[in-house]
């Protein structure tokens, strides 16, 4: 769905246009955030990822699908790609702990990095999200795909799909 | 003042801790953001500034303070303290222009960093500052003290002043 039909609150503008950590953001908004892996694997690129993630055919990337959560409720349904040659040991394994979302492991390591966002769109959830966020199948989404950038080369791909009606709203009530 | 004792609104909260681009937070919320720049000059680094951005005595060190307005009004005061010999002379000559945030320059420029927030304050404005953004000279402000750093080392000192008022709302109302 085009965006520009839809009346996007400033919560959701900031959520959609920044280049910072999401998992600030919500912290900011809600609280504590956690995070609940629902997928962790490695895969080999296929053609479609390789040219995303400008890699070669059949190098090893880390996919990972994760709900970061407040105390009270789901929050966001992130999909992320790494390039496993491209990220060192410590990262590695921060990954594959599946509890800490990407925004603090670039923290605690200290790296350098731009977030460069690609686009954004509304979806509806499917089957898939909706049961992790615990929705409606036919709810309304807003969905960004964004790099992370480091050394010039792509060290992560991110998609994030937020509940529209979450986000509506601009006082949404923190945990105490 | 102890911002412990102030009832903070989400959208000061998301402010105060964000470490993306101020400039790209306050679009979302208010349309086109323009900067006045109110000082810009070439210093040497005294003892406190050189402790401060890790530099020697005497090394020069842009100091530059602007103002970000939407088309309405005054939003943020931010002062930058720069280090001359940690830029290329690409970010020089934005910096210098006197028209462009930062937060756009190292966009433009592709300039992978990271952001650290050191501290948080709320203050009064004070003549300067009040001036500047059109305020009561009493007027509570919102202060946040951050590094910008690029390969392991301090590229920019940046101070924000928020006037709290401005963002106590969360839902302000953004340009046309």
């Amino acid at each position: 769905m085009n965006l520009d039909k839809l009346q996007l609150s400033p919560l959701q503008r900031i959520i959609l246009t920044t280049d910072g950590s999401i998992t600030t953001v919500l912290e900011a908004l809600f609280g504590e955030v956690m995070v609940e892996t629902r997928l962790q694997k490695l895969a080999r690129a296929n053609r479609r990822m390789a040219r995303l993630l400008g890699i070669e055919r059949g190098e090893e990337v880390n996919v990972r699908e994760v709900s970061l959560n407040s105390m009270h409720r789901a929050l966001v349904y992130a999909v992320s790609l790494t390039p496993i040659g491209r990220i060192e040991e410590s990262f590695r394994e921060e990954i594959m702990k599946e509890d800490v979302p990407i925004g603090r492991i670039l923290k605690k390591l200290k790296i350098e990095y731009r977030r460069e966002i690609r686009d954004y769109s509304a979806v509806g959830a499917g089957k898939n999200i909706a049961q992790a966020l615990g929705l409606n199948r036919n709810e309304l989404l807003l969905r960004r795909n964004y790099h992370i950038f480091r050394e010039g080369k792509v060290m992560m791909n991110i998609t994030e799909f937020f509940p529209y009606r979450l986000f509506g709203d601009a006082t949404p009530t923190p945990s105490p």
